[in-house]
């Protein structure tokens, strides 16, 4: 029996990065669905794993973690040994990448997980995109783009050599953003296109991304 | 000649915040003010520390880094050994400081800056506070404190019985809604009004406070 278990959907971004994360790893764990239709989110057992009713959650044993960006960092740096590195261990390295992490929530993810609801995900639910909302947030999005160009054009990954946690934690919304029309952002910036052709190749993404299939 | 440069301003809270690490780790630095209003944070120099354009920047002898969660990270794993601990270093308490650093970053700081800005700096600026925005952001940032208030009653800081940076990153936005009606959120929950007695009486952060008056 796994010890490892997610609570979560994959269809999910922040628990998409969580599975990523595992993945890269090559850890086993058990994926519990929760069904947001019915709330089960917003109702006990699953507000003693996270008291904001937010997906996904995270039990290792007897630890229950939840936030995805805390759960990968604790999968990186508990389950050092095991699979694909993904982060760096000397001080000012790490200091970079924290930068780049932060740069991922502060900067990226805010703007690309407006524009993966408005493009990606309303019209799943037969909802009506807000163009102005997709139009302020294009603009936004290409301003952070322009930054990572010239990052990616120093360094193969955004906090060196390396692919760490940095750069996994912006897949789900590529994965998102590349089928709408905002994938023209990415491809008409080499270095940022040839970075998301890159990460979006990994062994381990391309399993997060059958898990979605299999549903 | 302090190798620690902080550019930035005594009124920015993600400033603020590294200000209150390098007082707790009682660490010398140089203080760089940006003047804001000429715009000089979007212009060079300062794009080469943040390219994001964004206060506040930092230094530490050859190595530039911006995002202030970022820094401060940094700042205590690096200086671990002067002034006050400020993170856990077993992997299990070290993800439940994670976890909480994500809480502020992600429920609490989205909302309270939103009531920072209608309710402490809106006025300063002699713009008019928007009753909706501030109506919509109390009952949300109250949702959160329900939460703060569960965990506190727990253990006595966020992360456990130490304070850290979990705990750390929260003084600028409390700082300011203390000024503001939005006091009645914290002040009705008993152990989020002491948590935040007591982390606002820290000699570190009155040296961050003082930092102000002196302006
Ligand atoms: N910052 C959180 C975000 C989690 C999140 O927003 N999850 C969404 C699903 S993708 C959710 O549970 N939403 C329900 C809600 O907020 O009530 C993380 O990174 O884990
Ligand atoms: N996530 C950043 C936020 C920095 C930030 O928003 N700084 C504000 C001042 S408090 C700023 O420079 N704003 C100017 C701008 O965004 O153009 C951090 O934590 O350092």
């Amino acid at each position: 029996m796994a010890t490892i278990k997610v609570h979560g959907s994959v269809f999910s971004s922040p628990a998409m990065r969580v599975f990523a994360c595992l993945h890269e790893k090559d850890l086993e764990f058990e994926f519990i669905p929760v069904d947001m239709g019915t709330g089960q989110h917003k109702k006990e057992p699953f507000l003693s794993l996270n008291p904001f009713g937010q997906i996904p959650a995270f039990e290792d044993g007897d630890l229950k973690l939840f936030e995805s960006r805390a759960i990968t960092q604790y999968i990186a740096h508990s389950y050092a040994e095991k699979g694909n590195q993904l982060i760096c261990h000397d001080p000012k390295k790490m200091a970079i990448m924290s930068v780049w992490m932060e740069v991922e929530a502060h900067q990226f993810d805010p703007v690309a997980s407006k524009l993966t609801w408005e493009l990606a995900l309303k019209p799943v639910f037969g909802m009506v995109t807000d163009g102005a909302v997709v139009e302020e947030n294009e603009a936004k999005l290409g301003k952070v783009l322009d930054v990572y160009e010239a990052r990616l054009a120093q360094s193969k990954y955004l906090a060196g050599d390396c692919f760490t946690l940095a750069d996994l934690h912006h897949l789900p919304n590529i994965q998102y953003l590349m089928g709408t029309q905002s994938k023209k952002l990415f491809d008409s910036r080499p270095h940022v296109s040839a970075w998301c052709a890159d990460i979006s190749a990994r062994p381990a993404w391309l399993k997060v991304v059958a898990m979605r299939s299999n549903k």
